[in-house]
């Protein structure tokens, strides 16, 4: 029984980190939890080693990250990249709880590559990086006091993969689009879009997000883009052709 | 929906903490996951309010909770009483994980006061706390980095609580487009794709299974198919209108 091999796949992503000691608290619950991969966007100046104070054991995962400025960059090989956001709104309908994302991204794991993304400690991830995200993620809180510190919510998504892996493992073999595939597709999208006149140039966001969500929970993998994109490719040569 | 109700006969019991700041640490996690009953046994000197910063927010909880010298007195009026321990030794058989702890916990809290008992950070509980436990609870984690961060460990055992006391009472919230309603949407995608020579009229079979099959993925509700639709009829009035 050896779970911690297939979370090996897994990529707890933190962008922009404001406090060193919680990127040393995640490695450490990390740890715990058999992960072993962390990836930093932007991480703060760690002047005082306050990261490696905190991971109290878990000192290797610290070192061994690697950086990006971007989380465009820090994702593009993985196939399934999973935002986690404290708000709900009327731009994030169909938020997975953790236990639910944990049973879903679980069997991918054996062929795919799976980035789980925490944003800054108060403000969580901007619109920008959570349209990156296929899917998101909520950890249940109460209503009256919801804002949960970085490592712990790490730990909650941590302790959920972690136990589904011990439960059972029933490996997937589909290998879904990576990242950066499915970028070039939502711009394909977009343009096409713009071109029959359905969505304003000038206001794309709203309508794609809506469709990145829509795409994003279809799974995609590689054929799946390449026949949407020859569906746009075909689009664009009758629009105003005379098909 | 209040699952907070019925949490608040759950004591979190904290034994001889060594470090202030896990006590702040785990007031705000007690927080975030509705509870508010705090017991703390011989706790640390909190000479420079470490506990207070680390609460951020959840002070209330620890300038409210009662101290004891004891294990015994602090549990005296407990219905039951769950220890936690990470060692599964030959003194202890019958460990529970805290999901079968919550399941089991939650139905005796309209009548019962349930306390979970936390030892001291390296050690943990003593011999002696033990045996006052009447079953004791384990965290999974991994046997290669099995020991976890006070706070942790507490924000585990809170977030199984507050997830069973919400499990009963959460409606479903998303709702699935009727097959009805996707049925008319795979006619109309079928009609659009043969329009602009896409697929074959003759021998749409294929195709339309592939699609078929990513849009099932998708999970649509019927915005998405509104919205889809929207897009398809755009292409319909696009082709061949010369836009």
């Amino acid at each position: 029984m050896k779970p911690e091999i297939s979370l090996n796949n897994i990529s707890i992503v933190l962008v922009n980190t404001k406090t060193p000691g919680n990127v040393g608290a995640v490695a450490r619950c990390m740890m715990n939890m058999g992960l072993s991969r962390l990836v930093l966007v932007r991480p703060p100046l760690d002047r005082n080693n306050e990261a490696m104070k905190l991971a109290a054991g878990a000192e290797e995962i610290i070192l061994k990250a690697p950086q990006f400025e971007t989380l465009k960059e820090a994702v593009t090989d993985h196939g399934l990249v999973l935002g986690t956001s404290r708000h709900t709104s009327r731009h994030r309908r169909n938020i997975h709880t953790p236990r639910q994302m944990a049973e879903q991204a679980l069997p991918l794991l054996s062929s795919n590559k799976v980035a789980v993304v925490f944003g800054r400690e108060v403000n969580g991830l901007d619109n920008e990086d959570i349209a990156l995200c296929h899917e998101l993620i909520s950890i249940p809180a109460s209503d009256a006091f919801p804002s949960l510190n970085l490592s712990h919510a790490v730990m909650v998504v941590a302790y959920e993969l972690f136990t589904a892996a011990q439960a059972k493992l029933q490996p997937s073999e589909r290998v879904l689009a990576p990242a950066e595939e499915l970028e070039n597709f939502f711009e394909h999208l977009q343009k096409t879009l713009e071109d029959i006149g359905f969505i304003d140039k000038s206001h794309p966001g709203h309508m794609m997000f809506s469709l990145r969500q829509t795409f994003g929970r279809a799974r995609l993998d590689s054929r799946d883009v390449s026949i949407l994109r020859g569906i746009l490719s075909q689009i664009e040569r009758t629009a105003g052709s005379g098909a």
